[in-house]
């Protein structure tokens, strides 16, 4: 099968490379590097297998261009920085909204009629029951990342509905593993190699989230496409438990060995506008489809920590 | 109070606006009569109580322009044709979401903290229990019309969340009466006016709506917005019950005196691909605050049909 992987040389992304690689694949990716890197990819580019399209989505003709030939779509691109919607307003409508549209559209136009993609529990907004069923309505983002992800889901059903495109759509916990290139570990991380004395947190660090290993996301995706055949298929993807951030920061204060750092909190219930300081997705459809996380939320952060601070290269 | 609508000069803002008068707001209007009518409120612009702005909501800093000193948006402008989605696939994404986009954004730089918005009982997708009420989900759409309806309440939503903006966001079951300037009734007036020996309708005519007059639409609006103040409001606005196309059909054959009209079916459950055959909004938590709806949906369509008779004005 000819897979196009948008986002492939990101975090998620180059994971899930490594599986449609290990399945006989032919893999295409499009990716502009804006937070993906060469490097994850590098050697199956070099093996050839992997062809990789350095474009950006919002130009809806080299989407076209590297839709050709195309039997199924991954796409995974977006703006992975959530709280840069607060800054700069137009990024997650361009990089996630027109670039989902740009996909779509490319797709009705080279006949290709499948799609996964990447939307993500944050959509759910704030408020909804913990954990949280894939029924529950209404649903209000309340970062522009989230109203993105929401557009985007919205413009694939309606590609469903109207061009006859077969969809699957998995709303993501944390996910987090090697390979990490964002988010509250990876910063965290990077802060106390700059000041290995003290961890700035954003929030009061009670902020409790779930988290995913991402080689367990990437196998559930794969396995979902593979056992569920509706028009429009949707699924939460998480672990069954949660973490607070307060954790998070005594386990990457530990394992680094900064254990001397103290750890300092700027207060408020949330890291930023638009953060959502409570969220754990409901996993039974997860599950009744035959995927069983073995990761636990703090495995899966432990696991993540150590993982990156080898990438990274702390000094010891 | 200074308010903004845009699509003022269209079926539903005009309405909205008469009220406006009433209650003595000072009134701008963007519009860019891609759909508006300039006759339905040329007398208010003569008679200085509304300021016409003829600008595209795709244009952000024209958007900007006429934001400035507002106090409330009423964000009514949308492509009108829900079947245009089909051929000219970027038009409900451009003057949908992105002109969405852009209104939020002029409100976030101009300080304008209040505003409603029509979204549509479309964002319910296909296979929602009748009647659906507000909390159903998940909200696909099968409609590009309703996926930008959809990205709007996100994006909305966000900002609420995000840059502290008060929402009330209001789904429409199909609004009807005098002025109007498309849907099925207005379509059937036309059809009969061209021939009327026959009416074509879309579909086997089973398909089966619920339909509210626009003044108790527009009043409904205002109404809500006056008894509801938390930072996002949705409501549904609806009448309790359905009518079919078919029963439409008769009406306007009855109503127009065609009465030897054959009324011939293209066939097929629906009239276009992404048209939802069935809808019906609960409408509890609009009668909660206090609204009901007099007029059902057939006692709608009839005064519409005749309203709309007189408008376009059929040869007797």
């Amino acid at each position: 099968m000819r897979v196009l992987v948008t986002g492939g040389a990101g975090f998620i992304g180059s994971h899930l490379i490594d599986r449609l690689i290990e399945r006989g694949d032919e893999v295409h990716v499009a990716d502009n590097l804006s937070s993906g890197r060469i490097e994850f990819i590098a050697d199956n580019i070099e093996s050839g297998a992997v062809i990789h399209h350095n474009i950006d989505l919002c130009d809806l003709s080299a989407t076209i261009d590297c839709m050709k030939g195309i039997d199924f779509v991954f796409h995974l691109a977006a703006n992975a920085d959530i709280r840069l919607g607060i800054a700069i307003t137009d990024t997650d409508l361009k990089h996630g909204t027109i670039a989902t549209y740009n996909v779509l559209e490319a797709m009705r136009l080279c006949g290709v009629k499948r799609i996964a993609f990447s939307s993500s529990s944050v959509v759910y907004g704030e408020g909804a029951p913990m954990p949280t069923p894939e029924n529950y309505g209404p649903t209000i983002p309340i970062s522009l990342y989230g109203a993105a992800k929401l557009a985007a889901e919205g413009l694939i059903g309606s590609w469903v509905g109207t061009f006859g495109l077969q969809a699957w759509v998995f709303r993501f916990a944390n996910i987090i593993g090697e390979r990490g290139t964002h988010g509250v570990i990876f910063d965290f991380i990077h802060k106390l190699i700059a000041d290995p004395s003290r961890l700035e947190v954003l929030g009061n660090g009670l902020q409790e989230k779930s988290y995913m290993e991402v080689k367990e996301c990437v196998d559930s995706i794969l396995h979902v496409i593979e056992v569920t055949n509706e028009p429009f298929n949707l699924c939460n993807l998480g672990s069954d438990d949660t973490i607070s951030v307060r954790r998070i920061a005594e386990i990457v204060v530990a394992e680094t060995g900064c254990t001397d750092a103290s750890i300092e909190y700027t207060g408020g219930d949330r890291g930023w506008a638009g953060d959502i300081p409570r969220a754990m997705l409901a996993i039974d459809r997860l599950r009744g489809l035959g995927c069983v996380p073995t990761y636990n939320s703090e495995d899966a952060v432990r696991h993540t920590v150590r993982a990156l601070i080898e990438e990274i290269g702390m000094e010891e």
